[in-house]
């Protein structure tokens, strides 16, 4: 069995004592196997896939994985549990990367893959409901035909469930917003098991507290999402992209902020680091000038693209980068996005047979040279390798040091630096994490960018929606 | 003294009982004169201008007016009265149009027009911080000179905090979104005094529970909110708006969704039936056909406007509507959205001496049509008049049927319609408010849009988050 070495004190404040007793997740096992069959799995195999299986956190595999069809079947399950004080844990892709579908004090899985039905498009109001399964590339397969997207990319083929619940964004929420901005609605299950749906499909409304907003972000730890309805966009008539050279970061930053501050509708703007760029180089081919660049992108017509592009182009000048070579070929496009999307493996390109992980703070945008200056200093001091990606629209960025696992001294290295990271951001007025999460690994952080007022506010809204503290316990709230 | 006829059933699961006792009551208005001299006002005609003006809702006046100039002068009295079980009721401009600000238990109203610093712009990040005092004309008065703008429009000129509390929005939310889309971050005072700040001024975070959200939209009913970190947008460079009359209203609104599908970022796109044009005719003297009509405004560059009003143009076209006047003069748009922000004086002058009030559903956009369309039909077979202004672009629309207030008949047939038009948006998978809020009025409406296990939900949260029920108590959530 894979019940934790993690010790939780028991605290009567926060309902059931966890790790939860031998004889409640037998009972709950059988009584789900009874009912779902092959649907409930217990092989140690399949429960480690269902731990966390990226980067350094540990993987803390669940008891069983149950495979729930539907809504109705997610709130059997989840009533299950809270009759016998057994923690769920929501998973749809395993792609989050802070340790949100480790199972620390054991418990059941709940795994959406399942649920995959795309129940209604509606053009005409550009929405469409979806079940937590569906990833946002089958999502998007579905829409094409119909001449509309779901822009939000967070890179990994991610389920919509897991994206609302971690609030995820990507490469071009500087123009279409977060997950936080492109939900309409929710139906999820509570800690009771109850289902709830938490708005309409109006476009806006003022009727009530903002349950849709609570749940979008909340890891699965307020309630199991099982159903998202999502605003669409319609697929831009036309599209640009081109990379730009900077001599500096600090020019390629100030060019980004200029042509946010002018309006210029930017779709994606991201900036690179030459060792970045050199990565990009060995794993893509790219040819590149390794000095730091921005990876632009625009959506409109055929005239405003171009209109656009000009402008963008005059004002890197202005700030002595370019030249900018911008292209409306989709091949071209493919190219320049896949290879940015292949920035975790070109980034091990540069130190082949090392491990990597992610970090994701995010400034004010005026601020994101210094920090990123400030961090790339830290590197190299620290003696690490680390390319650098970021949201320069958002103030969002990546690194990514790579190391040897195996090698203590350099795993602590590397915390030192992330530590280190997390808060010059914070000092900057910026946030631990833009997109990626809180999960395990950032909870330390989270009473520094909050303080104890406002931590103490969402553990009082932990504790009253869930009382037992079943939903996916030792994730973003220390109870 | 105007302590409520309403009569309240103590509920010890809600906290205290309201009303208070006269002693409590008395000791806290001896209290905060004490601490605030003059700042604490309980004269009959104060007290009175701090409930519910507007509309057909009767005054329920506050026992006390106190005029706090500053976060912590609020934690103050907010301490003072959870010590006593006394009610605090948040007060902006007093423009809300369902009783939000009305005190049925009595109570403290706290009123936050000391509280006016604009404490920093950040042109470089888009950003400003202001108290919750500030109004949207205040601060755009403030911005102009460094060429930026709060866009987000609801007619009144009102408090940048009462707009937050009720997730305003108006007529460009179809280009800048809502309340929820602008707030970067909130400082609030909870129930128990505590100062929270909800979030930071990175443009994008996963870091917890959206505390931002939850108090958007919450009315003061979760807690009080004192400063704001608001988005701001670069003044455009060119805007272009124009009138473009209609055969029908369905024609009207399949331009809008043909518009907005085509992704043309219309800043606003508002819908007036042949009836509001007519008020607007005798109002403004705007010698309009009386026919239904869309106003819209496209902000960009010189050529981009340009491209969009052409193509506007030609879809209305396609949909026997036009021809569509467009300008770029700033006075012919001053003139046209005077016009449009007057609508309320505009209905009234239909029928001159009567009473007036304001309705607020809102629809997913392909039914909007088929809503005017009934409503209309049931104004005509109630016999009233009652023109209609819509946000046609978020399916929002505002119905403002003239009365004789003094006539009980009249009244009965008045919130007959509104019943059931509220109901005919709720079948149409709609909302009852998309942006004046609950307040008193739309609490009786809340079970049947989200249903029974949502509120219930909403009702934890207030019960979690204030116990005493003494944070605007009677507004959203019936206790």
């Amino acid at each position: 069995m894979s019940l934790p070495a993690v010790s939780h004190p028991a605290n009567p404040d926060a309902g059931a004592a966890l790790p939860p007793s031998r004889e409640a997740v037998e009972a709950v096992t059988q009584a789900l196997a009874a009912r779902f069959g092959n649907r409930l799995v217990t092989s140690l195999a399949v429960r480690q896939q269902h731990g966390h299986t990226l980067t350094w956190i540990p993987n803390q595999a669940p008891d069983a994985v149950v495979f729930p069809q539907s809504t109705e079947e997610v709130s059997e399950i989840v009533k299950l549990c809270a009759a016998h004080g057994i923690p769920v844990i929501a998973f749809g892709t395993g792609t989050s990367l802070e340790g949100h579908v480790n199972a620390p004090f054991g418990g059941v899985c709940i795994d959406m893959s399942q649920m995959k039905r795309i129940i209604a498009v509606h053009a005409e109001d550009l929405d469409v409901v979806v079940e937590a399964g569906v990833t946002r590339k089958e999502l998007n397969e579905h829409l094409r035909d119909q001449g509309l997207m779901f822009p939000i990319d967070p890179g990994a083929d991610a389920s919509i469930g897991g994206m609302a619940a971690t609030r995820a964004s990507g490469t071009n929420a500087v123009r279409y917003g977060t997950m936080k901005d492109n939900v309409l609605a929710l139906k999820a299950v509570m800690a009771d098991g109850s289902i709830v749906q938490t708005s309409t499909r109006a476009r806006k409304t003022s009727a009530g507290y903002d349950l849709t907003r609570l749940l979008v972000g909340s890891e699965g730890t307020l309630g199991i999402i099982t159903e998202i309805t999502l605003k669409l966009h319609g697929i831009p008539e036309a599209i640009a992209a081109g990379v730009c050279p900077f001599p500096s970061i600090k020019a390629a930053c100030d060019t980004a902020i200029m042509t946010i501050q002018t309006g210029i509708p930017v779709a994606r703007i991201e900036l690179l680091d030459e060792v970045m760029i050199k990565g990009f180089n060995l794993h893509s081919k790219l040819g590149l000038p390794e000095t730091p660049m921005l990876f632009v992108e625009f959506h409109g017509t055929d005239a405003w693209v171009k209109e656009q592009s000009e402008r963008f182009g005059e004002i890197a000048a202005d700030h002595g980068g370019g030249p900018f070579d911008w292209a409306t070929k989709a091949e071209d496009r493919t190219r320049l996005w896949e290879a940015r999307h292949n920035g975790y493996w070109a980034g091990r390109a540069l130190r082949p047979g090392a491990d990597t992980l992610a970090t994701d703070v995010c400034v004010p945008i005026s601020r994101l040279a210094d920090c990123v200056d400030e961090t790339k200093r830290d590197i190299e001091e620290s003696g690490l390798i680390a390319p650098i990606a970021g949201h320069v629209g958002d103030g969002n960025f990546h690194t990514q040091p790579l190391l040897d696992l195996a090698d203590p001294e350099e795993v602590a290295r590397v915390q030192g630096f992330i530590d280190r990271l997390v808060k010059r951001a914070l000092a900057m007025g910026g946030t631990c994490t833009g997109e990626h999460g809180v999960g395990q690994k950032k909870i330390k952080y989270l009473e520094l960018e909050h303080g104890a007022e406002a931590v103490a506010l969402m553990r009082t809204i932990k504790r009253a929606l869930d009382p037992q503290n079943i939903l996916n316990p030792g994730k973003i709230i220390a109870l």
